[in-house]
């Protein structure tokens, strides 16, 4: 009785702290703020999510994003590179950033261009703007990449991230391709870097640092100073993040491309492939293999020092919301649960669901207090990872069964052991695949999400949240 | 205005019709008949259904399971071969659909048996029997298969599927496992079939005549004229089953085992492995690699003569609900996405994600005219199919990539094509996947379904709308 009488009492009391808050908000804002919060895991599919909740919170556990209310699935589109292109059944980070930034389904590689015509489409970012309201990037990932650029850039191929590259895209000598026509001398908007440093977002915080040093094009400041002559503060520790003033436009850069992540496989290692002996070399069914040995996930200390995507969260928020009788847009990505996947490193890929879930709470928070905060959490494409039996479903036959591909086998925290597989391709980087990813939404969405969305309609759903 | 005109005379015309059909069942059923229909897709993760919307109904297209109102997803649980177990993080059929059967996580191979005690729990299909409501068993696989199975027999090796393999299941001379203490002369409940044939389900329609051919232990007759002793009126046709009477209890027996399927590859073709030419063997990074050639999906001529899941479902549902004021408990079974993807054969499962949506809209058919009935769609497990670039993210490079495994081109009916790889094992058989898989449901589900629930609950959430 006494415990239930507290639990009254709290209950009550966070009661009156929600009224006041809201009262609060009434009193400061007459025209009642919307704000959109959409937060996007790179390539977390429903196996992504599946190996990070067995590890995180156990096989019978929950992540926070499994308790919202709304879900449902997204429809991943990709067409080919011309007007009217036919389907192309898996995407990359480009081409989906461009379906939820514009509405438009557009080529791979793509920022906010069309496919074929190559027509710059107006982003929600810049609907946003021109609405009046604040609007913020936050990445783990190099600002530049494609899916925070997706927002506020436009620009046919995403590896042009800063005016070294826009002419040729090199990758040692093999030429992956150009964005010439964007180039300012030609009457273009730049390079990706030069796009965002020219942009009127209110914070852009992630990596990249290298993207915004060399020199802007016609120019003779860099990149970086170029933003900063256009208002933007430029942060790059958390020490400067935390202590920047929320009233000015923030441009925050806390690692020279993608951020470090949080986790890794013991001493660092990858999947791994199996090794058969000389003997199942001759035949598969003869000899014996030795699988990669099992391994703990550990933190890697290159993390140490870098702000989490919680921090950069807490901070987009602070300055999105000061003195806001508007509202905002914000952008929250949590970049390498797709890039540790094209690694083959699973521990990676857990840690940033992982800050993903923490910046989903710190989303969820701000919900709590702001009326009107639409809450998404979605992925822009399916990943290669796989969990598959530690212990084959067919180990009573008396034969060296085993995984093609590379293989990681993980301890988890609760004492099982997790065999996650990559094998779509025998190239150094993985492959997306092609499987709907999952949607989720907080209360706010009822009414306005269906179950099943292709994924360019997430972007009419959030226009017409915020009356754009 | 003339088609509007014919619109609302067409909608006026169907209230009346079914305002008239639901005085009719008030008349008969002054109680208010409950009805749960359960329709399981073996295997029907993310990627299966992904794959299956392209193919059938184009990138941009919708399955009849897209328009449902309510999605969630369902976490499998699966643990060792011991009380308490600890976690196995893949799961197979057999105790998955003990989970749904019974409400109780078990270990892989078992049906309503625990793990390590091997105690018999009741399942959702005896505990309605017990309250009066009818049920009924539908599957494209034997119906000794795991799935059906677990929801009328309880034995703990699924593959003791009739008299002759409980004591001693053998794959070629490899000992797979035995049910010995579950023979009747111990005391026991018999075999899987012999099981079925004593049981008290309405309905039994499916695949696996072979299991009812052997004689039943401890008699002179088969299991399939214990059968008809315990009052099944046993058919195996489209034209016995159309013509069957719809009061006497049915075992339909259309197949001596799995149902064949209703599409597979171009000739029969599978997914096949790259060939990597002398000089790529070398290096991977050197000389060429043929691909399998793209194919089709061509009509399965073994289909020829098989009634539909459809067909068996509507019978099901004319044999259920006729004169019954009680209700019932229909489980319905789409098979082979699981069994052609084990079999790396992805037009198969195409084929069977296509029967269970004409499946699903019986149902939902139904449920228009019958009100409380929860209709519920869900897979049991992941699977192996991955939808993987048919155009790799990589192309630019001069190199030969192409994915580890095995993988099937497949044209589409749009004019564009897929790739599918299976790549979970280098065995005859592909291994299942762990994550979580899709859940639907009709509008009776509001309120009562979570948008994530751990796959034992669905037997809570069942038995509790059916007040058992």
């Amino acid at each position: 009785m006494a415990l239930l009488s507290c639990c009254l009492i709290t209950a009550s009391l966070l009661l009156t702290a929600t009224t006041a808050a809201a009262e609060n908000a009434a009193t400061e804002t007459p025209s009642e703020p919307r704000h959109v919060i959409l937060i996007i895991g790179d390539g977390m599919d429903e196996q992504q999510v599946t190996i990070a909740r067995n590890y995180l919170a156990g096989a019978q556990g929950q992540l926070l994003m499994d308790s919202m209310p709304i879900r449902g699935a997204s429809q991943i589109l990709t067409i080919e590179d011309k007007v009217d292109g036919g389907p192309v059944y898996v995407a990359d980070s480009a081409n989906t950033a461009t379906s939820l930034a514009t509405g438009e389904i557009t080529s791979r590689g793509r920022l906010a261009t069309s496919a074929g015509a190559d027509k710059d489409l107006p982003t929600i970012v810049e609907l946003a703007e021109a609405a009046g309201y604040r609007t913020g990037l936050v990445s783990t990932a190099s600002v530049t990449d494609a899916t925070p650029a997706s927002f506020a850039a436009h620009i046919n191929l995403r590896y042009c991230q800063n005016p070294e590259t826009i002419e040729s895209v090199l990758y040692h000598d093999i030429e992956l391709g150009s964005c010439a026509q964007d180039m300012k001398a030609r009457g273009g908007l730049g390079s990706i870097s030069e796009q965002l440093a020219d942009s009127q977002v209110d914070v852009i915080l992630g990596g990249g640092a290298k993207h915004f040093a060399p020199t802007a094009e016609g120019m003779a400041i860099s990149v970086r100073e170029l933003a900063q002559k256009n208002g933007f503060k430029v942060v790059d520790s958390i020490a400067t993040l935390e202590g920047s003033d929320p009233t000015q436009r923030l441009l925050g850069l806390f690692s020279d491309d993608t951020m470090p992540v949080r986790l890794r496989g013991q001493d660092g290692r990858s999947a791994e492939e199996p090794e058969p002996s000389l003997l199942n070399h001759v035949h598969q069914y003869l000899g014996e293999v030795t699988m990669p040995a099992p391994m703990d996930c550990e933190k890697n200390p290159d993390f140490e020092g870098i702000p989490t995507l919680k921090q950069m969260t807490d901070k987009a928020l602070e300055h999105l919301s000061l003195h806001n009788s508007r509202g905002f847009f914000l952008m929250i990505e949590s970049a390498s649960i797709d890039k540790q996947s094209h690694e083959r490193k699973p521990c990676g890929s857990i840690g940033e669901v992982e800050q993903l879930n923490e910046a989903l709470a710190s989303a969820l928070a701000f919900a709590e207090t702001h009326p009107n905060t639409l809450v998404l959490v979605t992925a822009d494409h399916s990943q290669a990872a796989q969990l598959i039996p530690e212990i084959s479903l067919f180990a009573a036959f008396p034969i060296p069964t085993y995984t093609p591909g590379k293989v990681a086998r993980i301890n988890t925290p609760e004492g099982g052991r997790m065999a996650v597989n990559y094998a779509t391709t025998n190239f150094m980087m993985e492959e997306h695949t092609g499987a709907a990813v999952p949607l989720y939404s907080n209360a706010e969405g009822h009414g306005i999400i269906p179950t099943f969305v292709p994924q360019p309609q997430l972007f009419n759903i959030m226009s017409d949240y915020l009356g754009l």
